[in-house]
Protein backbone atom coordinates (compact mmCIF):
# COMPACT_ATOMS: atom_id res chain seq x y z
CA UNK A 1 0.00 0.00 0.00
CA UNK A 2 1.06 3.57 -0.88
CA UNK A 3 0.83 6.23 0.99
CA UNK A 4 0.31 9.48 -0.74
CA UNK A 5 -0.06 13.39 0.72
CA UNK A 6 0.41 14.92 -2.54
CA UNK A 7 -2.84 15.88 -4.15
CA UNK A 8 -0.78 16.37 -8.15
CA UNK A 9 0.89 12.89 -7.32
CA UNK A 10 -2.58 11.56 -6.06
CA UNK A 11 -4.42 12.21 -9.15
CA UNK A 12 -0.98 11.64 -11.57
CA UNK A 13 -1.60 8.06 -10.65
CA UNK A 14 -5.25 7.79 -10.62
CA UNK A 15 -5.82 9.64 -14.02
CA UNK A 16 -2.90 7.13 -15.22
CA UNK A 17 -4.92 3.93 -14.07
CA UNK A 18 -7.48 5.36 -15.97
CA UNK A 19 -6.18 5.57 -18.98
CA UNK A 20 -5.18 1.89 -18.92
CA UNK A 21 -8.50 1.10 -18.18
CA UNK A 22 -8.56 -0.03 -14.81
CA UNK A 23 -11.45 1.05 -12.76
CA UNK A 24 -10.88 2.42 -8.88
CA UNK A 25 -12.58 2.04 -6.54
CA UNK A 26 -13.16 4.97 -3.61
CA UNK A 27 -13.67 5.14 0.48
CA UNK A 28 -13.68 8.56 1.23
CA UNK A 29 -13.36 8.45 5.22
CA UNK A 30 -12.36 10.46 8.01
CA UNK A 31 -10.29 8.04 9.63
CA UNK A 32 -10.40 6.40 13.19
CA UNK A 33 -11.09 3.14 10.89
CA UNK A 34 -13.75 1.11 12.13
CA UNK A 35 -14.92 -2.72 10.48
CA UNK A 36 -17.62 0.00 8.83
CA UNK A 37 -15.33 1.24 6.65
CA UNK A 38 -13.47 -2.06 6.57
CA UNK A 39 -16.60 -3.32 4.71
CA UNK A 40 -16.46 -0.58 2.59
CA UNK A 41 -12.70 -1.24 1.44
CA UNK A 42 -13.21 -4.98 1.04
CA UNK A 43 -16.30 -4.66 -0.97
CA UNK A 44 -14.33 -2.01 -3.16
CA UNK A 45 -11.26 -4.63 -3.34
CA UNK A 46 -13.50 -7.16 -4.86
CA UNK A 47 -15.23 -4.54 -7.47
CA UNK A 48 -12.23 -2.39 -9.14
CA UNK A 49 -8.96 -2.75 -9.92
CA UNK A 50 -7.65 -0.41 -7.92
CA UNK A 51 -8.96 0.89 -4.30
CA UNK A 52 -8.19 4.04 -3.07
CA UNK A 53 -9.54 5.31 0.78
CA UNK A 54 -8.64 9.06 1.79
CA UNK A 55 -8.23 9.86 5.53
CA UNK A 56 -9.39 13.74 5.53
CA UNK A 57 -11.72 15.00 8.68
CA UNK A 58 -13.08 17.69 6.75
CA UNK A 59 -12.84 21.18 8.62
CA UNK A 60 -15.87 22.23 6.18
CA UNK A 61 -18.36 20.31 7.74
CA UNK A 62 -17.61 20.56 10.89
CA UNK A 63 -19.90 23.70 12.51
CA UNK A 64 -18.30 26.25 15.06
CA UNK A 65 -19.14 24.09 18.20
CA UNK A 66 -18.74 20.72 16.88
CA UNK A 67 -16.10 18.23 17.58
CA UNK A 68 -13.41 18.98 14.40
CA UNK A 69 -10.54 19.46 17.41
CA UNK A 70 -11.09 16.46 19.63
CA UNK A 71 -12.71 14.16 16.75
CA UNK A 72 -10.67 10.95 17.20
CA UNK A 73 -7.67 10.44 14.54
CA UNK A 74 -4.72 7.27 14.62
CA UNK A 75 -3.68 7.31 11.38
CA UNK A 76 -0.98 4.75 11.71
CA UNK A 77 -3.63 2.08 12.91
CA UNK A 78 -5.57 3.46 10.07
CA UNK A 79 -2.96 2.52 7.61
CA UNK A 80 -2.17 -0.64 9.12
CA UNK A 81 -5.96 -1.31 8.66
CA UNK A 82 -6.43 0.16 5.36
CA UNK A 83 -3.74 -2.21 4.47
CA UNK A 84 -4.98 -5.05 5.90
CA UNK A 85 -8.12 -4.51 3.11
CA UNK A 86 -6.04 -4.97 0.48
CA UNK A 87 -5.76 -0.75 -0.11
CA UNK A 88 -3.62 0.06 -2.93
CA UNK A 89 -3.18 3.68 -2.12
CA UNK A 90 -4.07 5.37 1.02
CA UNK A 91 -4.39 8.78 0.34
CA UNK A 92 -3.90 11.62 3.51
CA UNK A 93 -4.14 14.94 2.69
CA UNK A 94 -3.24 17.81 4.49
CA UNK A 95 -6.18 20.54 5.04
CA UNK A 96 -4.08 23.41 3.76
CA UNK A 97 -3.34 21.69 0.53
CA UNK A 98 -6.88 20.63 0.22
CA UNK A 99 -8.10 24.25 1.04
CA UNK A 100 -5.02 26.70 0.49
CA UNK A 101 -7.12 29.86 0.41
CA UNK A 102 -10.44 31.49 -0.55
CA UNK A 103 -12.18 30.34 -2.96
CA UNK A 104 -13.76 32.08 -6.06
CA UNK A 105 -17.21 29.68 -5.99
CA UNK A 106 -19.26 28.23 -3.42
CA UNK A 107 -21.34 24.56 -3.91
CA UNK A 108 -24.02 24.63 -1.42
CA UNK A 109 -26.46 21.96 -1.25
CA UNK A 110 -30.43 22.91 -0.99
CA UNK A 111 -32.25 20.06 -0.94
CA UNK A 112 -32.19 16.98 1.17
CA UNK A 113 -30.43 18.95 3.80
CA UNK A 114 -32.82 20.70 6.40
CA UNK A 115 -34.10 17.56 7.84
CA UNK A 116 -32.34 14.79 10.12
CA UNK A 117 -28.62 16.05 10.84
CA UNK A 118 -28.73 18.40 8.58
CA UNK A 119 -31.00 20.31 10.42
CA UNK A 120 -28.77 21.86 13.12
CA UNK A 121 -25.52 21.44 11.26
CA UNK A 122 -26.45 24.13 9.02
CA UNK A 123 -23.34 24.33 6.51
CA UNK A 124 -22.32 20.57 7.56
CA UNK A 125 -23.35 19.07 3.93
CA UNK A 126 -22.30 21.94 2.14
CA UNK A 127 -18.66 21.17 3.46
CA UNK A 128 -19.09 17.08 2.75
CA UNK A 129 -20.70 17.91 -0.80
CA UNK A 130 -16.89 20.27 -1.23
CA UNK A 131 -14.75 17.77 0.16
CA UNK A 132 -16.28 15.23 -2.54
CA UNK A 133 -16.38 17.03 -5.36
CA UNK A 134 -12.64 17.98 -4.78
CA UNK A 135 -12.03 14.25 -3.80
CA UNK A 136 -13.84 13.11 -6.53
CA UNK A 137 -11.42 15.12 -9.09
CA UNK A 138 -8.16 13.95 -7.28
CA UNK A 139 -9.39 10.25 -7.21
CA UNK A 140 -11.27 10.02 -10.59
CA UNK A 141 -13.39 6.60 -9.27
CA UNK A 142 -15.31 4.91 -11.26
CA UNK A 143 -17.14 3.79 -7.95
CA UNK A 144 -17.40 5.39 -4.50
CA UNK A 145 -18.76 3.17 -1.35
CA UNK A 146 -20.26 4.93 1.52
CA UNK A 147 -22.20 3.42 4.25
CA UNK A 148 -25.33 3.58 4.67
CA UNK A 149 -25.02 4.64 8.81
CA UNK A 150 -25.03 7.85 7.25
CA UNK A 151 -28.06 7.65 5.00
CA UNK A 152 -27.99 11.23 4.19
CA UNK A 153 -24.93 11.77 3.50
CA UNK A 154 -25.44 8.60 0.69
CA UNK A 155 -28.36 10.76 -0.47
CA UNK A 156 -26.94 14.04 -0.35
CA UNK A 157 -23.73 12.93 -2.78
CA UNK A 158 -25.75 11.02 -4.83
CA UNK A 159 -27.89 14.40 -5.17
CA UNK A 160 -24.38 15.96 -6.23
CA UNK A 161 -23.64 13.12 -9.28
CA UNK A 162 -26.81 13.22 -10.50
CA UNK A 163 -27.04 17.20 -10.64
CA UNK A 164 -23.89 17.55 -12.85
CA UNK A 165 -23.50 14.30 -14.67
CA UNK A 166 -20.68 12.85 -12.72
CA UNK A 167 -19.33 9.37 -14.31
CA UNK A 168 -20.05 7.77 -10.34
CA UNK A 169 -21.49 4.69 -9.25
CA UNK A 170 -22.31 5.71 -5.63
CA UNK A 171 -22.38 2.22 -4.22
CA UNK A 172 -24.66 2.64 -0.25
CA UNK A 173 -23.25 -0.09 2.23
CA UNK A 174 -25.33 -1.72 4.99
CA UNK A 175 -24.64 -0.41 8.48
CA UNK A 176 -21.68 -2.77 10.22
CA UNK A 177 -23.10 -3.32 13.96
CA UNK A 178 -21.92 -5.02 17.03
CA UNK A 179 -23.10 -8.06 18.02
CA UNK A 180 -25.80 -6.56 20.03
CA UNK A 181 -26.61 -4.38 17.31
CA UNK A 182 -25.15 -1.11 18.50
CA UNK A 183 -24.25 0.29 14.71
CA UNK A 184 -20.16 0.83 14.34
CA UNK A 185 -19.15 4.38 14.75
CA UNK A 186 -15.70 6.45 15.41
CA UNK A 187 -17.73 8.24 18.25
CA UNK A 188 -18.91 4.94 19.84
CA UNK A 189 -15.62 5.51 22.14
CA UNK A 190 -17.19 8.45 23.63
CA UNK A 191 -19.47 6.36 25.34
CA UNK A 192 -19.27 5.47 29.15
CA UNK A 193 -19.77 2.25 29.90
CA UNK A 194 -23.30 2.78 31.14
CA UNK A 195 -24.47 4.31 28.31
CA UNK A 196 -22.23 0.97 26.37
CA UNK A 197 -25.25 -1.03 28.02
CA UNK A 198 -27.78 1.39 26.92
CA UNK A 199 -26.80 2.13 23.05
CA UNK A 200 -28.03 -0.89 21.09
CA UNK A 201 -31.81 0.18 22.03
CA UNK A 202 -31.15 2.34 19.10
CA UNK A 203 -31.11 -0.36 17.01
CA UNK A 204 -33.74 -2.46 18.73
CA UNK A 205 -36.41 0.78 18.47
CA UNK A 206 -36.36 0.44 14.81
CA UNK A 207 -36.05 -2.93 14.17
CA UNK A 208 -39.59 -3.21 16.31
CA UNK A 209 -40.60 -0.14 13.62
CA UNK A 210 -39.49 -2.43 10.83
CA UNK A 211 -41.81 -5.14 12.54
CA UNK A 212 -44.70 -2.50 12.66
CA UNK A 213 -44.61 -1.48 9.63
CA UNK A 214 -44.69 -5.70 8.28
CA UNK A 215 -47.17 -5.77 10.30
CA UNK A 216 -49.54 -2.87 8.08
CA UNK A 217 -48.67 0.81 10.46
CA UNK A 218 -48.76 3.18 7.34
CA UNK A 219 -49.11 5.84 9.99
CA UNK A 220 -45.23 7.70 10.20
CA UNK A 221 -46.69 9.11 13.83
CA UNK A 222 -47.88 6.41 15.06
CA UNK A 223 -44.30 4.82 14.25
CA UNK A 224 -42.77 7.63 15.46
CA UNK A 225 -44.59 7.83 18.77
CA UNK A 226 -43.68 4.19 18.77
CA UNK A 227 -39.56 4.77 18.94
CA UNK A 228 -40.46 7.76 21.24
CA UNK A 229 -41.66 5.56 24.02
CA UNK A 230 -38.46 3.41 23.85
CA UNK A 231 -35.81 5.82 23.55
CA UNK A 232 -36.82 8.28 26.30
CA UNK A 233 -36.41 5.08 28.34
CA UNK A 234 -32.28 5.41 27.87
CA UNK A 235 -30.16 8.17 30.28
CA UNK A 236 -29.97 10.36 26.72
CA UNK A 237 -31.40 13.05 25.28
CA UNK A 238 -33.46 12.17 22.18
CA UNK A 239 -32.70 14.82 19.19
CA UNK A 240 -34.44 13.68 16.88
CA UNK A 241 -36.96 10.29 15.25
CA UNK A 242 -37.67 11.18 11.60
CA UNK A 243 -39.03 8.86 8.54
CA UNK A 244 -38.69 10.23 5.44
CA UNK A 245 -38.75 9.23 1.21
CA UNK A 246 -35.33 7.94 0.74
CA UNK A 247 -33.65 9.07 -0.71
CA UNK A 248 -35.51 12.12 -1.25
CA UNK A 249 -35.86 12.66 2.08
CA UNK A 250 -39.21 14.43 1.55
CA UNK A 251 -41.84 14.32 4.60
CA UNK A 252 -44.67 11.29 4.07
CA UNK A 253 -48.23 11.42 5.35
CA UNK A 254 -48.57 7.37 4.62
CA UNK A 255 -46.01 4.92 4.38
CA UNK A 256 -45.06 3.61 1.15
CA UNK A 257 -42.50 3.19 -1.15
CA UNK A 258 -38.36 3.77 -0.11
CA UNK A 259 -38.49 5.11 3.19
CA UNK A 260 -35.79 5.93 5.90
CA UNK A 261 -36.62 5.94 9.95
CA UNK A 262 -33.77 7.84 11.41
CA UNK A 263 -32.92 8.65 14.85
CA UNK A 264 -30.28 10.56 16.75
CA UNK A 265 -29.41 10.45 20.09
CA UNK A 266 -27.10 12.29 22.46
CA UNK A 267 -25.27 10.73 25.37
CA UNK A 268 -23.27 12.66 27.65
CA UNK A 269 -19.86 12.81 25.67
CA UNK A 270 -21.33 11.20 22.11
CA UNK A 271 -24.30 12.08 19.70
CA UNK A 272 -25.10 8.75 18.34
CA UNK A 273 -26.89 8.14 14.64
CA UNK A 274 -28.93 5.51 13.37
CA UNK A 275 -31.41 4.46 10.56
CA UNK A 276 -32.59 2.02 8.70
CA UNK A 277 -34.03 1.94 5.01
CA UNK A 278 -37.39 0.11 4.10
CA UNK A 279 -39.51 -0.25 1.12
CA UNK A 280 -39.22 -1.04 -2.54
CA UNK A 281 -38.34 -4.63 -2.11
CA UNK A 282 -35.26 -3.66 -1.36
CA UNK A 283 -33.93 -3.76 2.20
CA UNK A 284 -30.37 -2.40 1.92
CA UNK A 285 -29.28 -1.58 5.48
CA UNK A 286 -30.78 -4.07 7.89
CA UNK B 1 -17.81 13.73 -37.73
CA UNK B 2 -20.26 11.84 -35.44
CA UNK B 3 -23.63 14.30 -33.76
CA UNK B 4 -24.59 13.03 -30.33
CA UNK B 5 -28.00 14.67 -28.45
CA UNK B 6 -27.83 11.93 -25.58
CA UNK B 7 -25.56 12.91 -22.54
CA UNK B 8 -25.08 9.14 -21.34
CA UNK B 9 -23.84 8.10 -24.82
CA UNK B 10 -21.60 11.57 -24.87
CA UNK B 11 -20.12 10.62 -21.84
CA UNK B 12 -19.57 6.81 -22.53
CA UNK B 13 -17.59 7.74 -25.51
CA UNK B 14 -15.88 9.92 -23.93
CA UNK B 15 -14.91 8.27 -20.98
CA UNK B 16 -13.91 5.22 -23.58
CA UNK B 17 -11.31 7.29 -24.76
CA UNK B 18 -10.03 7.93 -21.72
CA UNK B 19 -9.47 4.16 -20.93
CA UNK B 20 -7.57 4.00 -24.22
CA UNK B 21 -5.32 7.08 -23.03
CA UNK B 22 -6.43 9.40 -25.95
CA UNK B 23 -6.80 13.19 -25.01
CA UNK B 24 -9.81 15.16 -25.42
CA UNK B 25 -9.74 18.53 -26.76
CA UNK B 26 -13.36 20.45 -26.08
CA UNK B 27 -14.36 23.64 -27.13
CA UNK B 28 -17.73 24.29 -25.47
CA UNK B 29 -19.83 26.75 -27.47
CA UNK B 30 -23.22 28.52 -27.78
CA UNK B 31 -23.12 27.89 -31.63
CA UNK B 32 -23.72 30.70 -34.24
CA UNK B 33 -19.88 29.28 -34.90
CA UNK B 34 -17.43 32.42 -36.46
CA UNK B 35 -14.07 32.28 -36.66
CA UNK B 36 -13.28 33.06 -33.53
CA UNK B 37 -15.00 29.47 -32.73
CA UNK B 38 -13.47 27.16 -35.28
CA UNK B 39 -10.22 28.86 -34.15
CA UNK B 40 -10.34 27.01 -30.48
CA UNK B 41 -11.73 24.03 -32.70
CA UNK B 42 -8.39 24.26 -35.07
CA UNK B 43 -6.28 24.83 -32.23
CA UNK B 44 -7.97 21.70 -30.24
CA UNK B 45 -7.57 19.98 -33.09
CA UNK B 46 -3.77 20.00 -33.22
CA UNK B 47 -3.48 19.85 -29.62
CA UNK B 48 -5.31 15.96 -29.00
CA UNK B 49 -6.14 13.11 -30.31
CA UNK B 50 -10.06 13.44 -30.08
CA UNK B 51 -12.10 16.87 -30.25
CA UNK B 52 -15.00 17.45 -28.80
CA UNK B 53 -17.40 20.76 -29.61
CA UNK B 54 -20.67 21.13 -27.84
CA UNK B 55 -23.56 23.26 -28.98
CA UNK B 56 -26.09 24.82 -25.81
CA UNK B 57 -27.41 27.73 -25.64
CA UNK B 58 -27.44 27.77 -21.95
CA UNK B 59 -30.30 29.00 -20.56
CA UNK B 60 -29.18 29.27 -17.41
CA UNK B 61 -26.86 32.01 -18.05
CA UNK B 62 -29.34 34.15 -19.46
CA UNK B 63 -31.20 36.69 -17.00
CA UNK B 64 -34.83 37.49 -17.51
CA UNK B 65 -34.65 40.45 -20.21
CA UNK B 66 -31.75 38.85 -21.68
CA UNK B 67 -31.45 37.39 -25.35
CA UNK B 68 -32.44 34.00 -24.72
CA UNK B 69 -34.88 33.65 -26.90
CA UNK B 70 -33.29 35.63 -29.96
CA UNK B 71 -29.74 34.47 -29.80
CA UNK B 72 -28.98 33.68 -33.22
CA UNK B 73 -29.36 29.82 -33.90
CA UNK B 74 -28.10 27.97 -36.93
CA UNK B 75 -27.67 24.34 -36.49
CA UNK B 76 -27.01 23.04 -39.73
CA UNK B 77 -23.91 25.38 -40.77
CA UNK B 78 -22.54 24.93 -37.37
CA UNK B 79 -22.64 21.29 -38.14
CA UNK B 80 -20.96 22.38 -41.88
CA UNK B 81 -17.99 24.72 -39.63
CA UNK B 82 -17.25 22.04 -37.29
CA UNK B 83 -16.83 19.22 -39.64
CA UNK B 84 -14.57 21.82 -41.69
CA UNK B 85 -12.46 22.07 -38.90
CA UNK B 86 -12.01 18.57 -37.94
CA UNK B 87 -14.11 17.99 -35.60
CA UNK B 88 -14.90 14.23 -34.17
CA UNK B 89 -18.04 15.04 -31.86
CA UNK B 90 -20.40 17.58 -32.02
CA UNK B 91 -22.46 17.43 -29.30
CA UNK B 92 -25.84 19.16 -29.04
CA UNK B 93 -27.60 18.25 -25.83
CA UNK B 94 -31.49 19.26 -25.19
CA UNK B 95 -31.82 21.67 -22.54
CA UNK B 96 -34.75 19.23 -20.99
CA UNK B 97 -31.81 16.84 -21.02
CA UNK B 98 -28.87 19.01 -19.04
CA UNK B 99 -31.55 20.46 -16.97
CA UNK B 100 -34.05 17.18 -15.88
CA UNK B 101 -35.45 19.22 -12.97
CA UNK B 102 -35.19 20.84 -9.69
CA UNK B 103 -31.29 20.02 -7.97
CA UNK B 104 -30.49 19.33 -4.90
CA UNK B 105 -27.16 21.66 -4.93
CA UNK B 106 -26.67 24.99 -6.20
CA UNK B 107 -22.80 26.04 -7.54
CA UNK B 108 -22.12 29.77 -7.01
CA UNK B 109 -19.78 32.21 -8.36
CA UNK B 110 -18.56 34.56 -5.16
CA UNK B 111 -15.02 36.27 -6.75
CA UNK B 112 -14.62 37.57 -9.56
CA UNK B 113 -18.11 37.82 -11.07
CA UNK B 114 -19.30 41.15 -9.75
CA UNK B 115 -17.36 43.52 -12.25
CA UNK B 116 -17.27 43.57 -15.58
CA UNK B 117 -20.35 41.91 -17.30
CA UNK B 118 -21.25 39.75 -14.13
CA UNK B 119 -21.81 43.42 -12.40
CA UNK B 120 -25.21 43.71 -14.12
CA UNK B 121 -25.61 40.07 -15.07
CA UNK B 122 -26.76 38.76 -11.87
CA UNK B 123 -26.46 35.00 -11.48
CA UNK B 124 -24.56 35.34 -15.14
CA UNK B 125 -22.05 33.25 -14.16
CA UNK B 126 -23.78 30.80 -11.73
CA UNK B 127 -24.89 29.88 -15.28
CA UNK B 128 -21.55 29.50 -16.64
CA UNK B 129 -20.12 27.45 -14.12
CA UNK B 130 -23.19 24.91 -13.42
CA UNK B 131 -22.97 24.13 -16.92
CA UNK B 132 -19.02 24.19 -17.36
CA UNK B 133 -19.50 21.87 -14.86
CA UNK B 134 -21.90 19.54 -16.22
CA UNK B 135 -20.18 19.42 -19.78
CA UNK B 136 -17.09 19.08 -18.19
CA UNK B 137 -18.30 15.48 -16.54
CA UNK B 138 -19.48 14.48 -19.95
CA UNK B 139 -16.88 15.13 -21.81
CA UNK B 140 -14.04 14.76 -19.73
CA UNK B 141 -11.68 16.80 -21.17
CA UNK B 142 -7.84 17.20 -21.23
CA UNK B 143 -8.00 20.45 -22.57
CA UNK B 144 -10.56 22.64 -22.38
CA UNK B 145 -10.34 25.71 -25.37
CA UNK B 146 -11.87 29.13 -24.83
CA UNK B 147 -11.70 33.02 -26.26
CA UNK B 148 -10.32 35.42 -24.22
CA UNK B 149 -12.45 37.92 -26.00
CA UNK B 150 -14.95 36.72 -22.75
CA UNK B 151 -11.85 37.08 -20.35
CA UNK B 152 -14.27 37.40 -17.26
CA UNK B 153 -15.72 33.99 -18.37
CA UNK B 154 -12.25 32.19 -18.90
CA UNK B 155 -11.09 33.36 -15.45
CA UNK B 156 -14.22 31.88 -13.68
CA UNK B 157 -14.01 28.74 -15.74
CA UNK B 158 -10.08 29.34 -14.55
CA UNK B 159 -11.71 29.72 -10.62
CA UNK B 160 -13.88 26.77 -10.78
CA UNK B 161 -11.32 24.31 -11.94
CA UNK B 162 -8.55 25.23 -9.18
CA UNK B 163 -11.65 25.06 -6.71
CA UNK B 164 -12.10 21.63 -7.00
CA UNK B 165 -8.73 20.56 -8.41
CA UNK B 166 -10.56 19.62 -12.17
CA UNK B 167 -7.26 17.95 -13.97
CA UNK B 168 -8.60 19.80 -16.97
CA UNK B 169 -6.49 23.04 -18.30
CA UNK B 170 -7.70 25.70 -19.43
CA UNK B 171 -6.51 27.24 -22.95
CA UNK B 172 -7.23 30.99 -23.32
CA UNK B 173 -7.29 32.00 -26.81
CA UNK B 174 -6.65 35.39 -28.48
CA UNK B 175 -9.95 37.18 -29.57
CA UNK B 176 -9.64 36.68 -33.69
CA UNK B 177 -10.89 39.45 -35.04
CA UNK B 178 -12.01 41.30 -38.97
CA UNK B 179 -9.66 42.70 -40.84
CA UNK B 180 -10.91 46.19 -39.29
CA UNK B 181 -10.31 44.84 -35.82
CA UNK B 182 -13.65 44.53 -34.47
CA UNK B 183 -13.77 41.69 -32.59
CA UNK B 184 -15.69 38.49 -34.12
CA UNK B 185 -18.68 37.89 -31.97
CA UNK B 186 -22.34 36.13 -32.89
CA UNK B 187 -23.65 39.49 -31.73
CA UNK B 188 -22.28 41.40 -34.44
CA UNK B 189 -25.38 40.08 -37.14
CA UNK B 190 -27.24 42.67 -34.57
CA UNK B 191 -25.39 45.52 -35.99
CA UNK B 192 -26.60 48.40 -38.38
CA UNK B 193 -24.28 49.22 -41.41
CA UNK B 194 -23.53 52.42 -39.76
CA UNK B 195 -23.05 50.83 -36.42
CA UNK B 196 -21.18 48.38 -38.13
CA UNK B 197 -18.83 51.42 -39.59
CA UNK B 198 -17.98 52.55 -36.24
CA UNK B 199 -17.55 49.31 -34.22
CA UNK B 200 -13.58 48.97 -34.82
CA UNK B 201 -13.37 51.77 -32.17
CA UNK B 202 -13.77 49.42 -29.76
CA UNK B 203 -10.51 47.69 -30.42
CA UNK B 204 -8.87 51.30 -31.61
CA UNK B 205 -9.80 52.54 -28.25
CA UNK B 206 -8.02 49.30 -26.30
CA UNK B 207 -4.66 49.96 -28.51
CA UNK B 208 -4.38 53.47 -27.92
CA UNK B 209 -4.58 52.59 -24.38
CA UNK B 210 -1.62 49.83 -24.56
CA UNK B 211 0.38 52.69 -26.28
CA UNK B 212 -0.26 55.05 -23.78
CA UNK B 213 0.92 51.99 -21.13
CA UNK B 214 4.12 50.64 -23.12
CA UNK B 215 4.93 54.80 -22.78
CA UNK B 216 5.01 54.51 -19.09
CA UNK B 217 1.43 55.63 -17.97
CA UNK B 218 0.64 53.75 -14.36
CA UNK B 219 -2.34 55.67 -13.99
CA UNK B 220 -5.65 52.67 -14.39
CA UNK B 221 -7.81 55.90 -14.34
CA UNK B 222 -5.76 57.96 -16.88
CA UNK B 223 -6.17 54.73 -19.24
CA UNK B 224 -10.24 54.84 -18.72
CA UNK B 225 -10.70 58.23 -19.19
CA UNK B 226 -8.08 58.15 -22.48
CA UNK B 227 -10.67 55.40 -23.72
CA UNK B 228 -13.75 57.25 -22.76
CA UNK B 229 -12.85 59.96 -24.92
CA UNK B 230 -12.56 57.95 -27.74
CA UNK B 231 -15.61 55.63 -27.29
CA UNK B 232 -18.35 58.74 -26.28
CA UNK B 233 -18.04 59.95 -30.23
CA UNK B 234 -20.24 56.47 -30.96
CA UNK B 235 -23.45 56.67 -31.33
CA UNK B 236 -23.81 54.03 -28.78
CA UNK B 237 -24.28 53.73 -24.65
CA UNK B 238 -20.82 53.02 -22.58
CA UNK B 239 -21.74 50.15 -20.54
CA UNK B 240 -18.46 50.31 -18.90
CA UNK B 241 -14.64 50.74 -19.09
CA UNK B 242 -12.94 49.10 -16.60
CA UNK B 243 -8.97 48.01 -15.71
CA UNK B 244 -8.33 44.64 -12.81
CA UNK B 245 -5.52 42.33 -12.15
CA UNK B 246 -5.91 39.58 -14.33
CA UNK B 247 -7.62 36.58 -13.84
CA UNK B 248 -7.96 37.58 -10.15
CA UNK B 249 -10.04 40.75 -11.40
CA UNK B 250 -9.11 43.21 -8.96
CA UNK B 251 -9.47 46.55 -8.59
CA UNK B 252 -5.67 47.94 -8.85
CA UNK B 253 -3.88 51.68 -8.10
CA UNK B 254 -1.20 51.50 -10.29
CA UNK B 255 -0.47 49.55 -12.90
CA UNK B 256 1.60 46.49 -13.01
CA UNK B 257 1.47 42.83 -13.43
CA UNK B 258 -0.83 40.85 -15.44
CA UNK B 259 -4.08 43.42 -16.09
CA UNK B 260 -6.90 43.21 -18.34
CA UNK B 261 -8.69 46.12 -19.87
CA UNK B 262 -11.77 45.49 -20.78
CA UNK B 263 -15.02 47.36 -22.23
CA UNK B 264 -18.85 46.94 -23.26
CA UNK B 265 -21.26 49.33 -25.51
CA UNK B 266 -24.27 49.00 -26.49
CA UNK B 267 -25.43 49.80 -30.17
CA UNK B 268 -29.78 49.67 -31.13
CA UNK B 269 -29.67 45.95 -31.10
CA UNK B 270 -25.82 44.76 -30.14
CA UNK B 271 -24.24 44.93 -26.91
CA UNK B 272 -20.70 44.39 -28.03
CA UNK B 273 -17.46 43.23 -25.81
CA UNK B 274 -13.61 43.75 -26.09
CA UNK B 275 -11.30 43.37 -24.13
CA UNK B 276 -6.99 43.53 -24.20
CA UNK B 277 -4.65 41.32 -21.62
CA UNK B 278 -1.28 42.95 -20.55
CA UNK B 279 1.47 42.35 -18.45
CA UNK B 280 3.51 39.62 -17.54
CA UNK B 281 5.79 39.69 -20.40
CA UNK B 282 2.89 37.60 -22.14
CA UNK B 283 0.36 39.63 -24.20
CA UNK B 284 -2.09 36.70 -24.56
CA UNK B 285 -4.28 38.63 -26.27
CA UNK B 286 -3.40 41.40 -29.03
Amino acid sequence: MQIITSLKQMQAICKDYNKQGKTIGFVPTMGYLHEGHLTLMKQARVENDVVVTSIFVNPLQFGPGEDFDRYPRDVKQDEQKASEMGVDYFFYPHADDMYPGSTTTQLKVIERNNVLCGKKRVGHFDGVVTVLLKLFNLVCPDRVYMGTKDAQQVAVAQGLVDDYNMAIEIIPVPTVREIDGLAKSSRNVYLTSEERKEAPELYKSLQAAEKLIDSGEKNPNQIISHIHQKLEKLHAEIDYIELYTYPTLQPIEKIQGRIVIAIAVKFSQARLIDNIILGDNTIINA
